[in-house]
C-alpha cells in the first residue's frame, strides 16, 4: 500500500481518538452480540477478546510497545525484491507483502521457499500504477473485465479501480492471487491491499474481510481509520485485529528529514501495536525508469526508506525506546489458533 | 529470437548453398504457378520477382551488400529498451522488434509513438525464459491454455512451447499481439519470433506465414534455413522475402572475441541481404537478476553486443567494406507496395 489512506487526513488528537475507539469497541460488541449468542464465535473467547487490548491478546504486558516494520510491494520489480531481502537480513524490517500479479513474483517466491521463517503476506493487487511498466490480473482477462483499463492492464489508480470494480470479480481475483501464491510455495502470514484499493468502499472492504476470515489470515487495519469511515466499526467482530497506529512516511518529507521523521515516530510511540509501512527499493535504473513520471513514491524516496530502516540509527532508537519488534505471523497465530 | 536456429548447425558451404537455392526457387515457382494463374498474385510481378535477387528487387545493384542490424527482445526489460534506444541513436543499429506480452511494452511503445522513423517490428512471443521474471499471453488465459505451463506463464523453452501449442490458439495469440501493438501506436514494419518458436515445425510456420501475408508484413527467414527444413521451400511464394544470410553471435564466443567475430562477419559478407540479429542490454542489476540462472544470452553477453554494435570500430568496418545499412521498412514497401 503506498497511497495516503484517507484516514490520515482526518487524524484526531490522541486523547479524543482513545475516547472514539472506546465508543467504537462498545458498538462493535453490541453489533456482534447476536452472532456470539448464536455460537458463530466462542462467547467466552469474544468476551475475553473484548476486554483485552491487542497487546494483551498477543501475550505482552499492557504497556508494551510492539512494532511491525513492513515492506510493501514485493514482486513489483527486481529492485524492490533485492532491497526487501537486504532489509530482512538486517533484522530490522520484520515483514513484507507480495504482489502476486507482478512479473518478479517468481524471484520473491523462490526466496519465500528457501526462507520459511520470513514473515511474508500478500499485497493484493488491483492497480498497475507505473506508466512505462505494467501488469494485469492473475485470472483470465475476460473473467475480470471490470478490473482492466482500455489497455488491458489494471487501472493506474486505486480510485479508478474501485469505481469500476465488480465486487464479485474482485473477490475471484483476490482468491486467485491467494491460491497462486500458495502454488508458488508462499505460505502467507497476512493480507493487505496495494494502494489501499480494497479499503476504498464498504462493499470492497466487507468482501475483503470475509475472504480474510475464510482464509484465516489477518489483514491490515488501523484504529485511526475509524475516524474517516462510517462502516468500518460496524463490520468488525471482536476477533478481528486492528493496529493501534500505522506510520508511513509521505512524499513531502525532504531527504534530510528522513531520520527525524522515523526517530520522532518511534519516540512518540505509545503502548500498543504499531506498523511502519515502508516502500523499499534501490534508486537504480530499473526503478528510476518505472517511476520516471511518478515523482511521489519514486526510486530515490524508496532508497531513503531502505537506508534508514536498515541503519544503526534506527536500531539504536528502537533499543532506546524499548520497542519490541513483532511479526504478522504472531498476530495470525493469536487470531486463528490451530 | 535468441536461440540457435537449427539451420545454422547444418550450414552448407557457400557454393553448394547457391545451387540448392536455385533448385529451391525453381521448385517454389512450380508450386506456386497455380495460384499465379488464378490471379492470386500478379503473374508479371511473380515472373519479375523470380528472376531477380532480393537485392535487385530492392532496387540496388546486384553486387550490393545490404545489411540490417537488428535488436531483438525490445519490451522485455527496461535494460533492453534503454540499450536499444541508445543503439538506434548511434545510427548503426537500424531495426528492432518488440515483445508485446512483456511488462515494459508501454515504455518502448511510447518511444515508437514519438519516433515514427524508427524501424520497429514485432518479436512475436510465446515463451518466457527467465525463471525469476516471467510473463504470459495477451489473450485471456483460458483462450490459450495450450501455451501456458503449470504456473500460468508461457513455457520456458521454444521446444516445450511448440510441442504443446494448439496452432489455432497460437494464431489467435499472435493476431492479438499484432492488434495490441497497433492499439499502442506501434506501426510494425516486420514480424519475427522470439526464440524461433514459430519456426519449430511446419504447422506453426505455415500459419505464421499466412498471418504475415494477410497483415502485409515481411517476416524473418534465411536461405540458410532451407538446408535444415524439408517444408520451408515448398510453402514459399515468389513474393516472399528471404534473407541471404543471418549473423548471430553465439554464447560460446569469449568476451575478447567480440570484435573479431563481427569484423570477420562483415569482411566475409557477400553481395545480398544480410541481417545481424543482436540482443542488446546493459549489464545492470535488473538484467543480471533476470538472467541469473541462464548463463547464455546473459546480461554481460548482451552488453558486449551493445558496446560493439554502437562502436566506431563497427562503423569503420562497415564503411571499409562498403556495407549499405537498410531497414525492414524498405523490404516491406517493396514486398507489399501500396
Amino acid at each position: 500500500m503506498k497511497r495516503n489512506l484517507r484516514a490520515r487526513k482526518f487524524a484526531f488528537e490522541e486523547t479524543l481518538m482513545s475516547r472514539t475507539i472506546l465508543l467504537v469497541l462498545v458498538a462493535a460488541v453490541a453489533v456482534w452480540a447476536p452472532s456470539v449468542l448464536l455460537g458463530k464465535t466462542s462467547s467466552s473467547h469474544s468476551i475475553q477478546v473484548a476486554n483485552k487490548t491487542l497487546v494483551e491478546r498477543l501475550g505482552y504486558p499492557a504497556d508494551a510497545k510492539l512494532l511491525i516494520v513492513h515492506a510493501d510491494d514485493l514482486g513489483l520489480a527486481h529492485s524492490v525484491n533485492a532491497a526487501a531481502i537486504k532489509a530482512f537480513e538486517s533484522g530490522l524490517v520484520t515483514s513484507g507483502s507480495i504482489m502476486v500479479p507482478c512479473p518478479w513474483l517468481p524471484e520473491i517466491a523462490a526466496y519465500a521457499r528457501t526462507h520459511a521463517e520470513a514473515d511474508l503476506g500478500l499485497h493484493l493487487t488491483l492497480t498497475s500504477e507505473w506508466k512505462p511498466y505494467r501488469w494485469g490480473p492473475v485470472l483470465s482477462k475476460d473473467r475480470v473485465a471490470s478490473l482492466l483499463d482500455d489497455s488491458g492492464y489494471f487501472y493506474l489508480t486505486e480510485s479508478e479501480a474501485a469505481s469500476h470494480a465488480n465486487v464479485k470479480e474482485v473477490e475471484a481475483e483476490i482468491r486467485a492471487q491467494i491460491d497462486r501464491a500458495r502454488r508458488f510455495g508462499i505460505n502467507p502470514t497476512h493480507l493487505d491491499s496495494h494502494m489501499g484499493t480494497l479499503y476504498q468502499n464498504k462493499a470492497l472492504f466487507e468482501m475483503f474481510l470475509r475472504v480474510a476470515r475464510e482464509t484465516k489470515l489477518p489483514i491490515r487495519m488501523s484504529k485511526e481509520w475509524f475516524a474517516s469511515t462510517d462502516y468500518l466499526p460496524s463490520i468488525l467482530n471482536p476477533n478481528d485485529v486492528v493496529m493501534d497506529r500505522i506510520i508511513s512516511i509521505e512524499p513531502a518529507v525532504p531527504a534530510e528529514g528522513w531520520a527525524k521523521f522515523y526517530t520522532d515516530s518511534i519516540r512518540n510511540m505509545h503502548p500498543g501495536v504499531t506498523e511502519i509501512i515502508s516502500h523499499l527499493a534501490y534508486d537504480d535504473e530499473e526503478m528510476r525508469a518505472a517511476t520516471a513520471d511518478h515523482p511521489d513514491w519514486g526510486s530515490a524516496w524508496r532508497q531513503r526508506d531502505l537506508q534508514f530502516l536498515t541503519s544503526d540509527a534506527f536500531r539504536k532508537v528502537l533499543q532506546e525506546n524499548h520497542i519490541k519488534l513483532i511479526t504478522w505471523r504472531e498476530i495470525g497465530k493469536m487470531q486463528y489458533p490451530k
